[in-house]
């Protein structure tokens, strides 16, 4: 059994590490942290696990008493470098689920999230942990960058078009809707439930920092500077991003939505958790699993491509996709402890 | 008092209509119909109404023997041209809230309700019952076709822009999201509670009706056919609309998000119903009242303009756009009846 | 046109206020303060009111400058009686709707809200503001205590069984469920949405301060002391409160379900905003109004008769009766202004 | 591994069942079937099983070419009876998830249920599927009648109380409110999604069928004969009840909570699915899983005892528990396959 730490057991993220790591046959978590709950139990703060999972929390200082193979950082952007600044030289592996290892150049993560990077040397060395494009590199990594939420929902329904040459890469709009989850468990005024229910608004339009992300992996993928038209929305509903991708195709291609399908099948053959579905995907038939539905559809009548894509944010939007990682770079079988199945209804 | 009359009691829309004109000073509700429910009374189908409104349903071949002003066809489409068509001799003026007039070639017609239209001559007569924009055409008209849902939050977002001339009219991408009651009150399994609760998807991908109507109109407002690329999506929630509207703006023209704003306040200075409003539109800020709520944003670095509407569909997508042609039809005031203020929380 | 103040404007009780004496046609809002938010506007606060209702908000202080007629505290427990003494000489009427002048034992309040009341002699001289039960005492005082949310659902279902003296008085038992909106408006971990949202649970079990002044009202009705079982619950949506009353019936009273309709139907006679259903009641019929429903059932079984109540905790169980004391205080019909249409769906 | 049918593919019990026994290290589903949708795959109907199960959806006449170990029969009141009187000399073990071997006499049965048993003479043969109360039963029957939903949650919570002798039996009231997914997955206009969202409304007052399954089991306990007042409500949520009692303690106890807590601790010491939980349930904590949370509190004030009890109503209310008796039929460990995490948020 591997001895996995999780560092920050209060948020969601935390949480739902749990849920998916005590289902799985080849770890044991053998240290949680959260430093404002210390020495109270994880299931003080998180009732459900009363009778399920009960340890006491600790401090991130105790960690050097237990013989970890494996840390999850679940701490806030520009809190989590510093951690991993401390912890460089420790004979663990970590998967970084915060936005502090995801982008390239640190004048970039600078400008976006308005704080200078601590270990900028490092951010062109630690893999981007999403499986389905950079498997190798995680596998071979003692740090991965754990991808942000609306990314995934958005890179996984562009790369299969991006890496066949077929867009218009000038044309490219995102317009996402996720669940409050991904806003965090902290209450505020933009959370309390009367202001969310029976409620949809856009925020952070054109500012939002998962632009820069989901541009930087773009780009990558098409060998060229691409800028993407990134909008969030908020649903009211605790889990789930769906993503609603817009592409020129570039002329004279003959598409059609059945090559589109052959495509996207292609280039997720080896990957287990995206599935091309058969109909337009669906926020609840992927919720508490590993799963990225995508579905493209091609419009004869305006040359574009339309790709729908739905994940569940905790999931494969993060602690999901964090064990995806910490299989490949442990050793297990990718899908091991994976094979979640969706709660609908 | 103005006598008006409702033709279909038992929708939402039906419901809603009775709940506006019930606060509006000069008319009152004379006659009302279902064919379905005939002799029962409009509180049995609508329980809320208990103690408030009771009268019998009657059916619509009782019509003659009240004197009625006006009448609203609260009825599917391609149902509400035959009551049309039969009753285009009456002396009553007709509000349609179907989509059966919307549409100006009766080929455009058939192509996307998959029906011939039995009155094709007069699709270029009846006027698109879009205050905002004919006012003048409406307050002249005996039949007026009330717009719809998808289209009401689309055009009022994009008419400012195209009619100032500085769109790429081969960019426009509109990603709509309704709530439940925009799909009717018929229970299937696509409306049931456990269906629709937590979830979101995407539906009508490049196929939906109310993309050829937002191009006729967008098209009018250019003085050029225009093809738009529509995306309805379904909200866990009962009522509203948001619009996600995505345009490429020309080049050159030193735009920025205040210029924008000062194009929308000018051009609805006069529409006492659309809000320039000082942060995002929310769905709930306009719960049961008619206002469209508009925000227009400049991002400098993709050169696109996204501008966000808010509607509720049963008012300012339905019924209380539907009253507001009326006051335009009888003459009264515009507002009047209307002032409606947002049920939030 | 009195003038009428409101003290408290940024909580759901005032916001609410604001929207129904908008509608009233015999008062204008002179005078709105808060304290945290002066020199804002009411519409900074509560978007919604954008081009509707834009005043600057005041400080109380500043009531002095307004020759009000009548002012609402929507103001927390423990505070409203500092102002009341303070301006217990001032001109204008007051309708507390905080719990502060409820009850009528100094003892008593001390016991349940932990704090020594600052105008004991007051208790037994302000009238509870439930108009079906003390409307005369209301119309002629200067300052009414406006009846708690559920204190208001429960008492009028229980009221005209207990008047007529057929209830075994040790047995009642009140299970009731009420929206997030009556926990306010500020953020907590116990009422962001992901802790609310599809969540279901009882709280305040046996502690609930409501038992008090239920049990009060109900023992001036009874002419004796009498306990109730008293559970509140928290639904997952806004607004409404739903409370389920169980009786034991004196035994050979030959009972059923249809003569307690009539004892309700004539208890309630001239009370226009009490109805007695022809079903069951549903939060979702009173909406955004100030009706409560009411629904007996006699089980032949068990003996026990039970009763359904419903009211929007926000109107009939805040504001809305707020306003009604307003009107008997200010000499205006009673349903003056309160005639809302249920917001449905 | 033992070879499972299930009966009856298409409603929520089917698609649980199915969840459950996925993650069961004993069992293979090798035998499912849905009349109404025979040949078509199991995905098709709840298509969140794309690409996780698949397979044809059979006849249930198809039943003998599979050797199956036992049968679960997820099927409508008396429907169910007629299968089982059919498949009475099959090899195959069966839990009935419906109520139709749930009562012990004929007569009360064709009461509740208006229609005549077809196996009378078995009512009293075939154990009630509760492992709490009747494990050994239950493992050596080749019948088993799944318990209902409500008297599942009711009887847990009331449970300790009769049989500790504490109890005034003519004082229980249960107030129950339920998920929507209790309701079946038809559509129907009771249960389309703006009925149901933003709602909360009783049902069956004084005439639910599981008031009888209560009372008998209730009855066994304390044996004697026991009315009780059940009430159910329908929460605007999928999955969950809630159930609150009303007790009368016996005079002269000198109870207090913790007493009650030892007793509820002691009672279901050998119970894994049942917690004794330290503060009053919620739905959401048990979403998923086969818990049935249990919270006993005394009223020192009115000498009554409030216990709150909480299941998901489509896993300890239904599947799950069926699949505990399945484990205990086919001698598994009760809980193989049920140490289910709740999905929360």
């Amino acid at each position: 059994m591997k001895k996995i730490g999780i560092i920050g057991a209060t948020g969601y993220t935390g949480s739902e590490l749990v849920r998916i790591l005590l289902q799985h046959p080849g770890v044991e978590i053998a240290f949680i942290s959260s430093e404002s709950y210390a020495k109270q139990t994880f299931a003080q703060i998180h009732p459900q696990y009363e009778g399920i999972f009960e340890p006491i929390l600790h401090s991130a200082q105790d960690i050097d008493q237990f013989k970890l193979d494996l840390v999850f950082l679940a701490l806030p952007h520009k809190v989590s470098m510093d951690y991993i600044k401390k912890w460089q030289n420790k004979p663990f592996k970590i998967v970084d689920l915060s936005g502090d290892f995801r982008l390239s150049d640190p004048k970039v993560y600078q400008h976006w999230y308005h704080k200078e990077h601590v270990m900028p040397e490092w951010l062109t060395r630690v893999p981007y942990g999403m499986p389905e494009i950079y498997a190798d590199q995680i596998a071979e990594s003692p740090w991965v960058a754990n991808p942000g939420c609306y990314p995934t929902a958005s890179v996984l329904a562009l790369a299969p078009l991006v890496k066949a040459g077929i867009c218009n890469l000038n044309s490219l709009v995102i317009d996402a809707k996720s669940g409050l989850t991904g806003a965090g468990i902290k209450p505020s005024p933009n959370n309390i439930f009367s202001q969310v229910n029976d409620n949809f608004k856009a925020y952070g339009i054109t500012t939002h920092r998962h632009t820069v992300e989901i541009e930087e992996q773009v780009s990558f993928l098409a060998e060229k500077e691409v800028l993407v038209q990134f909008t969030p929305h908020l649903l009211p509903l605790d889990r789930g991003i769906l993503a609603s991708c817009y592409v020129q195709a570039l002329p004279n291609l003959d598409l059609n939505t059945q090559k589109l399908r052959t495509l996207f099948s292609d280039f997720y053959e080896n990957s287990p958790f995206v599935r091309v579905t058969s109909g337009p995907p669906e926020i609840k038939r992927v919720r508490g699993t590993n799963y990225c539905d995508v579905y493209p559809v091609y419009d004869q009548r305006t040359g574009r491509i339309v790709v729908i894509s739905a994940i569940d944010n905790l999931v494969k939007g993060a602690a999901g996709q964090a064990v995806h990682n910490m299989n490949l770079m442990l050793g297990f079988e990718q899908t091991t402890g994976l094979n979640l199945i969706p709660l609908q209804p």
